[in-house]
């Protein structure tokens, strides 16, 4: 490995990304206008909805967007560019226009989290990183929660590092699960970065150090005000919390006897037993803390076991999405300009119909009656329809057609809001805890039917008529034969 | 978020870690000697081996790591340690001895990867680091391992960097990837910085802009010498590959037509298909690069269909290891200082059987015959021990005892070498092309049926009888009741 001085993350991008901003620029299109979107197929995890994070993220990576010498050395001698090119990356900065959803909304397949609109070589550079990000960040604050969900409004701790795949997943996996609904991190760099809680108490190996239970509690005991005691190094019933009670009895008032942690075994039958004990021993204050590869599945079935766990830690399935690491979402042209100066929609066919892109740039629209707070449905307009200002919607589904319904009275809330213009910042990002509550507020507001995690009801996203009306043309026009209305053949 | 500029990775660890530290500091006992060992308890993915990976980093982490200021000043105002105990974190260094294997050795279940010796709050601290490192990069090389040994021996192309779990998954995923196996990755950041080859063309989005395949193609053959045409976005068989060798008609020598490649549909049948056009036309050195999220079964699948396809690009399912997304290995302690200046051995005791941790301070020893450069199993013993130095081993299984074997006439190579000793690097690493190549002599050294990758042969991992019987005397000592030996009550 080579330690720059002035790494960036300019080249944290594809090589082809490079390779077609150098057609771009070489054939004198590098400025031509284009838009692009992210978007996903579908919601993760089986649920119906996910949780929009990356956005302070990207955000920090646009502001610092720059080719050092060393990146520009790579590109010459690695790849082998020629000097102008590298010269007119030398001074480039990102110009574009960024549109994008508040970070912690709450967000459906086959809607835009995030729109990019300018020269068509800044769109394509920053693709792979805006991708990396959104990926990640939205597919953890989804999965916790998930995991929030099923643990019925009890706390969560996140505490994955380990098992996070590399350092910026722990880091930045700490923050997005933080955003989608749980209380703390175990890791203590995102903890002082972004201001999370902190959560951790001690580990078995502390207990196996001191070679004797007791002895390991209570020199825990005598140098920390709060404690949870793990208490299944050698037996959790038997050993561990007649152990814990009697530090506790022991030390009295010179500790919070927070709880016990069990971390093995039978999590439900223990519980119960371990609640018996501690409720008889004076502590029915004491909590009891579980952990063990629990996941949204196991934490529903101890609930419905009715084990008496109160707080609950979370890993591996959380920090790597382990039920479905990859998010899956795309960065797609819809929308080009002529050599005619005028925009043109485009798409890309497949032979998978229900993956045909949308043309044409987007605003979408969350679409409440005037009299209920509950979101009736999305729908996704041409950029230039003001739904807000129209009386009456009609409203379809953008496959099944015949599904439709007319709405009245109600209240259209744009979601895509701009964070640069040309390049320059113009939102002042919330903190971490208004996009917190702001999550937290958005799901309240959603039918419980689109929030449970288990087969939920699918969220309605309908396409304008105008929307729809430029798919179809766009659909059949490139079915028909593509037409010279395009780039610079330079 | 807060951006330090001091920002350093001490605080990339569990609060319990710090903790910890802090009771054993108060204690008197920061500077007990300890050993930990990591380790993982089953081969992932279904497969027989790993390939071990994350040294380098581990290393730079490790000869970088201090408490900063404004680590300092986090644990003091939001954790609130003493500031005598910051006083103290504020010049402290990692004094410990860490042995490990050869970054890109083959290792198997239940071994140590890598060993920490030295006082206790020192081995503590960097347990997180340590795990979240060797546990992702382990997990990637050994998925790419897997991934080229379904391509049988074809190029693998790594370009999962948009759907990795964050910028760092990407990086040293890339790299990891590389020691396994794969020829190139997309990122030209891991490109830049670990000199792994860079691979890449272009995307739909070239040919969407210019609304025009034929021109996009053309575009991109003139400013471009190498060129490996996308051809799906409209038709492959009736657009993309026709455009293409026109596109190469019209260039000629100007180009290197490296080939075409296949993102969607039927890639069987397209290939087979392609590659009689290709033919026709004059190109059978044109290769067929195929992508849509391979994986190795899918991969495999297609070889046993005669798909004509000579170019793998893996994303997601590589660089998330998809079907198995955490490796799950452990950072136990092994060895204790007692209050007798000895070295005790401990264990986790555990309801699971499978999972008692093995005790003691150990070493691996590859074992083989003179004759043969295949390796016959791993023997485990303790450090003291000195196998290479007998004339007749006596190996056993060590659960299923009475399954053993006595060898003769054998070369016993020891796996874990010194990295830092009291604190000091003590091994030069070697560059990323020795590892990758490293791990292909080694691989190629096993046994086939240890390598295959569905239902492999279990290659044995045996304990020495010294090792065995005192881990059965330290479950005995636990069993009974575990009396004063350890630490400091302070």
């Amino acid at each position: 490995m080579i330690r720059y001085d002035d790494d960036s993350l300019a080249l944290h991008t594809d090589l082809y990304e490079i390779n077609m901003a150098y057609t771009y620029w070489k054939k004198g299109n590098a400025d031509k206008k284009a838009v692009f979107e992210v978007y996903y197929r579908e919601n993760p995890f089986g649920m119906g909805y996910t949780i929009f994070a990356g956005l302070e993220r990207i955000v920090d990576y646009i502001n610092n967007l720059t080719f050092t010498d060393s990146d520009l050395e790579y590109l010459k001698n690695e790849i082998g560019f020629e000097e102008e090119f590298l010269e007119y990356l030398r001074h480039w900065k990102f110009r574009g226009t960024i549109r994008s959803m508040h970070e912690g909304e709450i967000a459906f397949a086959e809607e835009p989290l995030m729109q990019v609109e300018g020269p068509i070589l800044d769109c394509q550079i920053i693709e792979t990183a805006l991708l990396n990000v959104i990926n990640y960040q939205t597919l953890i604050a989804t999965k916790a929660s998930k995991v929030k969900t099923a643990a019925e409004g009890d706390t969560v701790m996140e505490f994955g590092a380990r098992r996070a795949q590399e350092m910026d997943a722990s880091l930045w996996g700490a923050r997005a699960a933080y955003i989608g609904g749980v209380e703390s991190t175990s890791n203590t760099r995102a903890s002082k970065v972004f201001g999370i809680p902190a959560s951790g108490t001690h580990a078995h190996s502390l207990v196996q150090a001191y070679r004797d239970e007791y002895k390991a509690f209570k020199a825990y005991g005598e140098t920390h005000k709060d404690c949870v005691f793990l208490v299944d190094t050698y037996d959790s019933i038997n050993s561990g919390v007649p152990n814990a009670i009697r530090v506790a009895n022991e030390l009295g008032d010179k500790i919070n006897f927070v709880g016990v942690r069990l971390d093995s075994g039978d999590l439900s039958y223990q519980s119960k037993r371990v609640r018996e004990q501690l409720d008889e021993a004076g502590y029915p204050e004491a909590k009891i803390f579980a952990s063990n590869d629990l996941d949204a599945t196991t934490i529903q079935s101890l609930k419905m076991q009715g084990a008496k766990i109160d707080v609950w830690g979370v890993g591996t399935k959380l920090i790597t999405a382990y039920d479905q690491p990859a998010l899956g979402a795309v960065y797609k042209i819809v929308s080009v300009e002529g050599n005619d100066e005028e925009m043109y929609p485009t798409l890309k066919l497949t032979a998978n119909l229900s993956k045909i892109s949308t043309p044409g740039k987007k605003q979408i629209w969350r679409i409440r009656s005037n009299n209920d707070t509950k979101p009736e449905g999305d729908l996704v307009t041409l950029e230039h329809e003001r739904p807000d200002l129209e009386d009456e919607l009609f409203m379809f589904h953008p496959q099944y057609t015949y599904i439709n319904k007319t709405v009245t009275d109600f209240i259209a809330r744009p979601l895509l809001k701009e964070v640069f213009v040309d390049g320059k910042q113009v939102l002042d990002l919330p903190s971490l805890e208004e996009i917190k509550q702001y999550t937290k507020e958005r799901l309240s507001e959603q039918y419980e039917e689109h929030r449970r995690i288990l087969n939920p009801e699918q969220y309605p996203v309908d396409l304008s008529k105008e929307l729809y009306d430029i798919k179809v043309d766009t659909i059949n026009y490139y079915r028909e034969k593509p037409i010279d209305a395009g780039m610079n053949e330079g």
